[in-house]
């Protein structure tokens, strides 16, 4: 979407680095109206609430009423009620920004595209691949459904999902992965959702490096899962810390949703849908929640 | 939508109180199907960023950057950023939750449905009509562009909108108002955003009781405006408070969608569309911020 | 202290009844001056930091560096830091404000004096009984270790101190519990400050009904601990909830300093000493945090 | 004061580099307590409140009761209110820390003592000169209210205050700028807390660069005022920013304490009194929010 509110960055000069990477303009074209078919929507957020899983070290979740209905007798007979909402935006159903992960290189970080983060980062966020050049997200969406192929209700703790695992899944569920497709991996995590925070937050199932690499290879607009982070976790002990955000996010432009709610999507075997996400435009923001569906 | 995760509050019996009143559950009929044309998508959100207007008394807004790129070199060659970050709903492209208008009578407060408040309100904000209960919501659109009807760039500071207005500018601009129709309004005040705080928030031009009785009398599903709140600001002195809140809100269950950027839509001459909006399901709160977007 | 810029609140008639009970307005007599031997200061305060103890359902602890040296150039040379900060006042060092307790009463809770809680709770907080009250504390304060008088280093989990407990403690010190004291009770909980955060939180020695009776009988100004409540913790279950809370607080106006780190004073064994504390004067607020001494 | 339960960090080797700089170790010596004659205290702190003035783009202040009286009727006949409170440690009066200056030098920022903010700055503060390290901070005070001096009810606007100024006022009031001393100047800018929030903040009075030359020649501890910064406001055009914060903080290690409320205190004629301020130890931040007293 070109915007015609805010001019682009000036290090992102149009055509050369996109600020979502391989997230297309928005345009609800007719290859994906043909997705649709009974027109039923499901919901894929997590509700956010006291209780719900994130790392330690994230910013608190607050929902606090500070304003309450009777309040305010100046407003009689009408009343109103009102809260502080501070939301933890990398735990709960959210979206990664670009500017989320970066890469060291010659003693210095840079983003995808080379941004180099001392030019773009300061008390505002990030003056780059802010959340705020988020355009809406309308995409084809496959839900790759890999603890149901494997015949498990969950993934077993830390797995690392391989190229070989999603190409197996994808064809047992009769879905191809295009290009510009959104893959909805389900790992079955979610049971342990508000059940069991340790586990969700530190053991979840998720792409391994090879699969990550499957994935950059056939061109997919962005990943999902039903985990806190769409990655083995922990990484690979041989390996370098986080290898899958920094592959996808920093080399590939291919951004992250995390958290979702896939279990009505499974149950109903929807395989292929249209995906929309509306991520909320907080600029400077490093992602943002956001209540993403499918409708099949 | 009939929600798999969350059973309905108590106080809602599945059938006779909605805890979204007119907004219907969703399903992409082949009827809103027929409305998309182009397929070009329309973001109809404000951007979040310090500096823009809320009422005095709102909760604060933050986005405040506390792990930036370089802090943990222990995940070296990756690296992460993070905010804080701190929305005041009530702010910002947003909608209402039915729990955020009440109405005293009888010496106590009510919610639409008649709802008591003290039975409802705590300090996880409302057990019932929270936003957490929102379903994605899919509608037909229309945009009354009433300032263009008028043939002015803005509305007058603190217009009311009367059914007239809307009646006439609906005809003139070849629309209908059907029951089940997301019904937004422009007054031009987008004008203001960023550039007059003050006027913006304190002299909306919006519905008066009459533009919000043609308007409920119509049956619409929910009403939307490019203002702070969907309502002639200051309400007339010879009537109660928020009038209109109350009216569409507790009496109708019909909410509002606040502060929409549409001067895009108007521009183009948009003025039936479909209608998309993902609320964040934020468990207890009384609105949740909004990317809406319509798709012509 | 005659507050000479702020009236007190109108239910409060000025003799009748007093914001902070019995803490007396701040002098220094010669009589408190008497306990200056050595000029020795004690810092009786824990840090606030990630990962100190506090009651789950607490605000959260936010200490988030936003604004950074070098954010901005255009200081230059010089350059600035500053810091969000969200406090949760009732975790770590801290006072009680007399509106942090109350007590049901025909249908409704009554604050210390009888004050109807509902005539002075709105959306700014309390509007009498609020932390911006408290004068400065000067007052003569007494160490009562408790756990060093039982020959242990920290007492038994949930141990209930009697009044017995504290007069033969007092007895064995060689110190008296006069009127207008400030009574420091040591149980050796600091121990389990950010070693064991549950047991700190959930497991509290301290004094049961009796010994708040012991201690009210003598008129005393305050009692603190070094523990998360100056209360049993949990209370006896064949009684009420809060019990000790309830009566020293809202029956005798005798408020609480919680969290206090005593080791140092312990390890002296400085029994007697000048007590200050400075509460933050936070308008509406239950309390405040507060770095308080002992001066030997 | 040698803290028994941190030790000092690693770039202060104890003796060459101290964190807070002129500020001695506490202790009540003979000469202090020679200060004392009537006991009488002074309170200096402004009230927390909304509405107060402080910078645009500092952190906002939050005191929002979540938790009300009657919310958790498992606790009856007990009743508990409680509060998120956020505070903006650099507005309201509070307390410098010598980590708030820096100061570029060779493409890098220098706080006090040399030490490089690079190594010392991360998503928990400040590792070295946080807060957590401010000692009890006992001294002998004097009172320079220079604007009773010159006549006047409140100093002109951004008016600089020169060692002449202040070597006159000392004069005048009788009182000497020793070394170790607390000096506290009062230019009558709280005449417009909260009643010219815009004046408060952006007009001020305060130290030029030769006033804070004077000041650091007598080897002072500590300087404070009723102003929002201890400086003139804005600084001398033809000069650097911050040039007193700068010289003073950085270079001299003497620290600030802002906003002060000195009305009683000046009306009283009390130029010479023990000083005490207790600064919280929040962890790596940059100042505290302070009570502080003058006892006369």
């Amino acid at each position: 979407m070109p915007d015609d509110k805010k001019p682009l960055a000036d290090p992102i000069r149009a055509g050369e680095i996109r600020s979502f990477g391989k997230i297309p303009s928005p345009k609800l074209t007719p290859d994906l109206l043909e997705l649709v078919r009974s027109g039923e929507v499901y919901s894929l957020e997590q509700i956010l609430e006291p209780g719900m899983p994130f790392w330690e070290g994230h910013p608190p979740y607050v929902m606090a009423p500070y304003m309450r209905h009777g309040d305010m007798p100046e407003l009689s007979p009408a009343s109103v009620g009102n809260e502080i909402t501070s939301l933890p935006i990398h735990g709960g159903t959210h979206i990664d920004a670009l500017s989320h992960i970066g890469r060291w290189k010659d003693g210095e970080v840079e983003l995808h595209g080379g941004i180099k983060v001392k030019e773009v980062m300061g008390r505002e966020g990030m003056s780059v691949h802010g959340a705020e050049n988020f355009p809406p997200i309308i995409l084809r969406g496959v839900l790759l459904d890999v603890a149901a192929h494997k015949g498990l209700e969950v993934l077993p703790d830390s797995y690392g999902i391989t190229g070989e695992d999603l190409a197996g899944c994808a064809g047992a569920q009769g879905v191809e992965i295009a290009p510009g497709t959104a893959v909805i991996i389900r790992t079955g995590f979610a049971k342990y959702w508000r059940t069991d925070n340790q586990r969700f937050s530190n053991c979840g199932a998720g792409p391994n490096i090879d699969g990550a690499r499957y994935l950059a290879e056939r061109k997919i607009a962005l990943v999902g899962s039903d985990t806190e982070a769409v990655e083995q976790w922990p990484f690979a002990e041989d390996g370098p810390p986080l290898p899958v955000h920094t592959f996808l996010i920093v080399e590939n432009g291919i951004t992250h949703v995390e958290s979702l709610y896939l279990e009505r999507l499974a149950k109903d075997k929807v395989h292929q849908f249209l995906f929309i996400a509306l991520p909320l435009r907080i600029k400077g923001a490093t992602g943002s929640h956001i209540h993403p569906i499918a409708i099949a």
